[in-house]
């Protein structure tokens, strides 16, 4: 180990802090996130020149904020995500005043993740949608029955969206359990796809303890599911890496926000970054001027993680949702590009007797916007 | 299903709105955190009356903040520990306003969980404590080799301490494997027993993926460990609670707050409440006046989450910690009273030659004013 050059991860915060204070804040923050111990009480040499966090850099981003750019030592992560995740922002999340924001890791650590395995081109050829921007809708309400669900995915197939995914809010629970309820959907996308000769995938939403998602993924597979929806954050992150390496090969990883939000990790950085590390083929998120308060800015920020160059990793395709209508289907596009699904869910079922013509108004304006 | 009176979890929010915008955000909330979609689309009455979330009550607390209690109903839950999660705070996580206050289960889902299975009685037979203060050290930093960390271990033991624990930061680590590691500290304790009469334990910490867990907690058994460390924010809460469920029958569990980035889960809500019904029979958590910016408020109501009587569920133990010395332990069993564990580490560790004296010193004064 010692002839290695040690390698460094570099891991930036935004800290509120008085400007008399920030320097020491950053010293704290360095020695938490590392030996969380007094420097001057270790004796060991190798571990203040090896091991000890740094601080890197200090910058004024605002009056009274600053961004605080840490080293931490690679070597205390070793292989796994979720010790990446307690050396990274393990103690210091219980700092009101700091937030994480962004992440480099050295080659050696990157090169040990896989990342997306299918990435936009897998998915495009999952569905046959040659460059077009892809469409996603959902199933909903909870509480209907797999019957009644799988009725509803019928239709959407036959409507021609790209992928058909449970609502996050699907489990496994009386009214539809897991395994009848996807078992009808993959046979009502089946049959649609055998009528329309296309490709709409569906996509059950897995969720639960570690052992159940393994269960739940086991059973998607081997009834031909291509794709499923997994919430990180809700799962664990650690959680989420061992079921996309162990449990989902050759399976479309989409990524849900569901309590994503619970930690202050900046959410371009966990949603767009750290999910796509982790092997998220697609990241759905907020989109600015729907449901919920993202920024046009943090969502291009979002867009712009999951799809940059990056190491080896395949890039990961942005899923901006959450109230959205077949109406902004062009200015979505217009804002991020053909390689963008867009994910209509409620809109689409607020039509009632309209449900099959919204479908398909949204389809035929997406593949218009995306020509 | 239809037969029997329908379960509600009660879940309580506190919300930043307008005072004429409050009662429409209230309904918003219900409909997210439960069917997703407009109420008016769907046509489903079952799904009305017995899936859709209700406002129950929404209570002024502060100018522009409002507590908002929900009603979700249990059977979208299921019996699953992330599903809990989602519904509780699943999608409004992504809110910046909205933070989860209270949660109060339905008696069958309640029924379902095991809750700590040592609890504070527990943890007092493992160490032979009687009925005064426990206390608890920290073995650091990591870098250290495991012959290093188990000789710390071992003057900890001798000095009486009931818990010489892992620094949460100590992984699977090349300076220190966790094979290694777990086995010369157990042995350091177990020698410094047979010297002393004592019943000192020593508490390894599991960090990883589900699968390194189940094998770390298999190794830690094997090696006649009886109490391990977990952070459950780091590896998923569902993880978390199957791991107990599965892996560590027997075994004390004291959860950590790494990654709890307490944020917006209310701290005691989460490390007081939550980790208690998924398992943890001690929480440690960063004390007033350390190196966090907890308050004595909110640090009694932690305590107070994981004491109070609830159900069939045991009792948890406080854990104050985060830059405590020995001088403070007199004030500290005065605020929380004989039911605590005081977990100091860095204080010890920087005293040096003097570190044997210290941990003695502060083995006496919680036996002092624990008497």
């Amino acid at each position: 180990m010692n002839d290695d050059v040690p390698a460094w991860i570099r891991a930036t915060y935004l800290v509120s802090a008085a400007a008399d204070e920030i320097d020491a804040v950053a010293r704290g923050l360095a020695t938490e996130q590392s030996v969380e111990m007094p420097l001057d009480a270790i004796t060991d040499r190798r571990v203040l020149d090896e091991v000890a966090g740094r601080v890197e850099a200090v910058a004024e981003r605002a009056p009274g904020c600053y961004a605080v750019t840490l080293s931490l030592a690679a070597e205390t992560v070793g292989n796994e995500t979720a010790q990446l995740l307690n050396m990274l922002f393990g103690n210091c999340s219980l700092h009101d005043a700091v937030r994480l924001v962004e992440v480099e890791l050295p080659q050696a650590l990157l090169a040990s993740f896989s990342g997306p395995r299918l990435g936009i081109d897998g998915l495009r050829q999952l569905c046959g949608a040659g460059d077009r921007p892809l469409t996603c809708t959902a199933l909903k309400p909870q509480g209907l029955g797999a019957a009644a669900l799988a009725a509803l995915c019928e239709r959407f197939a036959l409507a021609g969206l790209d992928f058909v995914k449970d609502d996050h809010g699907l489990a496994d629970q009386v009214a539809a359990p897991f395994a009848e309820r996807v078992a009808a959907c993959q046979a009502a996308v089946e049959r649609a796809n055998e009528r329309t000769g296309g490709s709409t995938r569906y996509v059950p939403s897995l969720v639960g303890s570690p052992r159940t998602l393994t269960r739940q993924a086991r059973l998607a597979r081997d009834l031909g599911v291509r794709a499923v929806l997994v919430a990180p954050s809700l799962i664990g992150l650690g959680a989420f890496r061992e079921l996309v390496d162990e449990d989902l090969d050759g399976m479309a990883v989409l990524a849900h926000p569901a309590y994503a939000g619970a930690a202050r990790v900046d959410p371009p950085l966990l949603l767009g970054g750290l999910f796509r590390l982790l092997g998220a083929d697609a990241t759905i998120f907020p989109n600015v001027g729907g449901r919920f308060s993202y920024s046009a800015e943090r969502c291009g920020a979002i867009a712009e993680q999951a799809r940059r160059p990056w190491a080896h990793l395949a890039p990961c395709l942005p899923v901006p949702a959450g109230g959205m209508t077949p109406d902004r289907a062009g200015e979505m596009i217009g804002a991020y590009g053909n390689d963008v699904m867009l994910l209509i869910g409620g809109a689409l079922l607020a039509a009632g007797d309209r449900l099959d013509h919204e479908a398909r108004r949204f389809v035929t304006a997406v593949a218009d916007a995306g020509a």
